[in-house]
């Protein structure tokens, strides 16, 4: 379990909002990941995900937690603008 | 599926609040958008969201995650006002 | 669709805690306003929200977020008091 | 409708951290008030959320987002202890 | 009603993260002891609780929640460390 | 119930993100354990969250809040990068 690496690169910093978006998205997955191994088991799960409004809402919903806590992160990459 | 911009502009920073919250509106979006890149399910599904109450609700409550980060990013726009 | 006012004023600031709340209720509704424009299907669905608990509850959820993040904006009225 | 006190008071300040508890309940059940301004129908709707656990629970995280921004308001009450 | 009360200590500091955690559950218990006063209703929705994942993680949702209030009005105990 | 340990090394304070990550889902997972201390039902309701779509994401909701105060408490290890 601890072999997958929950946080990319270990760091939250990122150069633009961009990446800090797909970095949102990638730490989110993880969690999916790391609460179940199975890959079977997500790959069964996944049209679960991708075919219900209600979870796309949902997965809309943790992207924006994880993406308040990276912006945070980067002082909302105000000096790069 | 990198080819969708996931922060219009790349840039959280925004002239108004009204405009903020237009940004807001298209994160949250572009999130679904990434999670179900198959334009005709999105189609689909949106009937769903649209009138639904519970889902409406929760859109909204996305949406307002997402605006609690452009505001804070923006210093709420308090300099322009 | 861009001429809904998503944002009544165009500002956070408001002068009360008071005026701050019903800012957070407009905003909240204008958003669902904006993603179900079809009015006759937004009074359609309006009973729905004021007879389920459930959603009374998550539309109490909404205003929560969206006052928070006005409330920062005004540094929560504290010198107006 | 606007004859509803949103805030009682019109402040987020109090004087202790129970006052605080006690106004985020008073605030989160105002906004359920004015939702559904009919009595009756509040009246009708108590039991499901008293007699719900998922609903008490709901309630819970409503007060807990309220009291987060009348804690921060008030500074967490740090000067006071 | 008034007479349970809702933050025990009336202060939100505590010595430790672990007191901390012990804080923001009893706080989020309160609240639902507020909303359903009556003990042998309570008991009859434990189980409801405890025995239901949905239930067991939004639990753990709202003592996130408090929990992120209590460890900001103790500046995340840093000091103490 | 007290002898469970609610944050593992009483400190928020993490070398990593990677380690803080580790240490919100371990706090998210404490609160499920002292909830339902018998480790029999606990073990039955594991596959409920594991197999369940709309639960995985609930997890990954949970870990994105204890995470957002975990990294403030670290000040987003924004030094050590």
């Amino acid at each position: 379990m601890d072999a997958i690496e929950l946080v990319p690169g270990n760091s939250l910093i990122t150069k633009t909002p961009e990446e800090g978006r797909h970095l949102a998205i990638k730490m989110s997955r993880l969690i999916i990941k790391i609460t179940q191994p199975d890959a079977a088991m997500r790959e069964k799960l996944r049209p679960r995900y991708a075919e219900d409004a209600a979870m796309l809402i949902s997965i809309g919903q943790t992207v924006a937690m994880e993406f308040a806590t990276i912006a945070a992160a980067n002082n909302y990459w105000r000096n790069t603008q």
